[in-house]
C-alpha cells in the first residue's frame, strides 16, 4: 500500500499552444493522491507514453477526438504497477496498461486496466512495439499499405515509434524498404539495426537520395511527416502506387493548428487518376483495438525469432515531459519517445 | 457490298495541341477505303463517341495508354455496321462495337467486334449509359465509392456521360445525389430528368450551393473535373469520405500537357488523417471490361424498369468532330457526346 499522505505529481495542459509548444503551456502541480473505490485499483506510474497525436489533443479544434481541457490532465498511455487494489482480479506489483495521463498516479477501474506479463516482453514495449505505435504500423501496412514481395516501401520518421515497426514488418513482407530520418545517426540506426535497405537524411537533397534509393520509384508510402519529404515522395509514386497516411507532423505546429491544415498547398492530384494512387488515412483506434489479437500474435513470433528490433528515447522524470515532448515534435528523439517516472 | 471506289474520310492528328486543342490540330482526308481480308469485317461507321480521355491520347507524354502518332487516325470507340464481311459470324447490316477511331470506316478481324443487339437499346448507347462510360461509373462506385443508403453523393460534370450514370447508380444504392453542372439548362435536366436531388451550377458561389445541397456534408465525391470544383468539395468531406478520382477535364489542357500537372498546387492532405479520407484514382480499362457482364446485367435491368435515363449530344458528320470534341472539353456539350456518321 502506498503512502497516502504522499501527493500526486500531474502535468496540465496551462493553456493551448499558438504554433509550437513552449515550456509554458504545461504546468506541473502536486495533488492529493487519488484512492480507490471498491472495484478500482491505485497504479503507480512507470512509463509514459509521448506521441505526436498528442499535440492535436492540446488544440480546441475539431477532430476524431475531444481535446483536453484547459487546467486538465495531459492525456496519454502509460504503463505501471499496481499500488493498491480493490479488484480482486489484481494484486500489487502487478504491470497494467492504461490512458493514464502525465501523471504519477492514477485510480481506475479495474475493468478498464490492461495485464502485462514482464516475463513477455520488457514493460514499456506495451507503449511502442507491442502498443499502439506497433498496432499502427500493422494496421496501417495491413489494410491500406499492402506491401507486396519486390515492391519498394518508402517510410517517413523511419526511426520514430511507427516508422521503425513499418519499416521492418514491410521488410518481412518482402519489400524493399528505404527510411527517412533527420540525421547521420538515425540513418545508421534504420539501416544497420532494423535492417532497411536503404536509409536517406531528410536534410539533404530528397530528390537525389530518393532517385538513387529507388531505382524502381516507389509502391508505398508511410507518411508521418508531410511538407517537403510528402513533395519530394508523390511524384516518385509508381501506377497503383499508396501513400499510408498515417501523421503529417511537419504541420502539427502551424499556427492555425493540427486540424486547419487546408491553407498549405499539397500535391496536384492529377496523378492520382493517371496512376490510379490511392491516398487514405486512418485512425487506429478505429479498428486497431479490436483486431489487437492478430497483431499481437504476429509480434511476439517475430519478438521470439529476434526478428523485431526497437529503440526508445527515454526521458528521465515526470517533470522532463514536456521538453521531451516539445523535442518530439521537432524531430530531437532518437526512436519511441517514453517518459520513465521517478 | 460497298462501293469500294468510295473513299474512308478520316480525321488525323496533325500536330500536338499547345493547351487547348484547335481546329489546326486536326486535319481531315479521304483514303483510299479498306478492304477485308479473310476472316476480317468491313464496318461502315454509325456513331463515333468522343470521351476526354482522347485529350490525353494527343499529348506526347507518359499516361497509361500510348499516345496517337502525329498523323495518325484519332482514337476512339465507335459503333457501326458490317458493310461487307469475310467471318462467317458477322452478316452485313449487323451492328458491332469497337475501338475503330475518328474516320467512316474500318477493317478489323471479325474476332475482335463486339456485337449488339439493337433490339436491346439504340446502338449508341453501346458507346454511353451501356458502354464504357457507363461501366466507368459502375466501377468507380463499385471499387472506391461505395455510397451507402443516406450518404451524400456529390457529382462533378453530372450531365456528362459519367457523371449522369454516376449519379442514378448513387440514387439507386440510396444516396443522397447531388450533381454539380454549367447553367440552368443542364441542372434543370440532372434534378428533373435524371432525379438527382440538387443541381449546383459551378459558374455560381460553389461554397454557399454546396452548404444549400450538402447539409449534412459529403461522404463520396465523384471527380471529373479538379481545379476549383474540387477545392470547394475537399473541405466538406465527411468522416471517412472517399473521392473517386474519375479525371480532372479542368487541368488536361494546361499548356504542359495532360500529365504534367503536378505544378498547380491540389489540397493540403492534413485532413486525409484526420477525416480517414480514401482518395483513389482508377482507370476503366484496368479491371472493367472483364466485369462488364455483371455491369450489363444491372444495367440493362435499369433500364427495363424505366429507371435509367441518358441524354447524348449528337454531332452531326465526321467533319463536325474536332469542334465537338473541342467544345466538350470546355464543357459546351449537354450530354455523352457523339458523332453521328453520315
Amino acid at each position: 500500500m502506498e503512502d497516502i499522505t504522499m501527493k500526486n505529481p500531474q502535468i496540465l495542459l496551462a493553456r493551448r499552444p499558438q504554433g509550437a509548444p513552449v515550456p509554458e503551456d504545461f504546468r506541473l502541480v502536486e495533488s492529493p493522491m487519488p484512492e480507490p473505490g471498491e472495484g478500482e485499483v491505485l497504479v503507480r506510474h512507470r512509463f509514459l507514453s509521448l506521441d505526436p497525436y498528442q499535440r492535436g489533443r492540446m488544440d480546441d479544434a475539431k477532430s476524431y477526438a475531444a481535446p483536453v481541457a484547459l487546467g486538465g490532465v495531459m492525456e496519454c498511455q502509460a504503463v505501471g504497477q499496481v499500488a493498491a487494489s480493490r479488484d480482486s482480479r489484481f494484486r500489487e506489483g502487478d504491470w497494467v496498461l492504461g490512458g493514464f495521463g502525465w501523471q504519477g498516479f492514477s485510480v481506475r477501474p479495474g475493468k478498464a486496466l490492461i495485464p502485462i506479463d514482464p516475463a513477455e516482453a520488457p514493460p514499456s514495449t506495451a507503449l511502442g512495439v507491442l502498443g499502439m505505435p506497433g498496432l499502427t504500423a500493422w494496421v496501417g501496412l495491413e489494410d491500406i499499405g499492402q506491401p507486396k514481395a519486390g515492391e519498394t516501401l518508402v517510410v517517413s520518421a523511419a526511426s520514430g515509434a511507427v516508422g521503425q515497426v513499418a519499416g521492418q514488418l514491410g521488410k518481412l513482407r518482402g519489400a524493399r524498404v528505404v527510411g527517412i530520418a533527420g540525421g547521420a545517426a538515425k540513418g545508421a540506426f534504420v539501416r544497420d539495426t532494423l535492417g532497411f535497405d536503404a536509409a536517406i537524411d531528410h536534410r539533404g537533397d530528397l530528390d537525389a537520395q530518393l532517385d538513387a534509393a529507388c531505382p524502381a520509384g516507389i509502391d508505398v508510402y508511410w507518411e508521418n511527416v508531410g511538407g517537403e519529404v510528402q513533395a519530394a515522395v508523390f511524384p516518385r509514386l509508381n501506377d497503383f502506387g499508396r501513400m499510408v497516411m498515417c501523421g503529417m507532423i511537419a504541420q502539427y505546429n502551424t499556427a492555425a493548428g493540427a486540424a486547419a491544415t487546408g491553407a498549405m498547398p499539397g500535391p496536384n492530384l492529377g496523378p492520382v487518376v493517371r496512376k490510379r494512387l490511392r491516398i487514405q488515412g486512418f485512425i487506429v483506434s478505429d479498428t486497431g483495438w479490436r483486431r489487437y489479437g492478430a497483431f499481437r500474435a504476429e509480434m511476439l513470433g517475430h519478438l521470439r525469432e529476434g526478428r523485431l528490433h526497437w529503440k526508445e528515447d527515454v526521458a528521465q522524470g515526470l517533470a522532463a515531459a514536456p521538453q521531451a515532448f516539445i523535442g518530439m515534435l521537432a524531430g530531437r528523439n532518437f526512436g519511441k519517445q517514453v517518459v520513465a517516472v521517478e
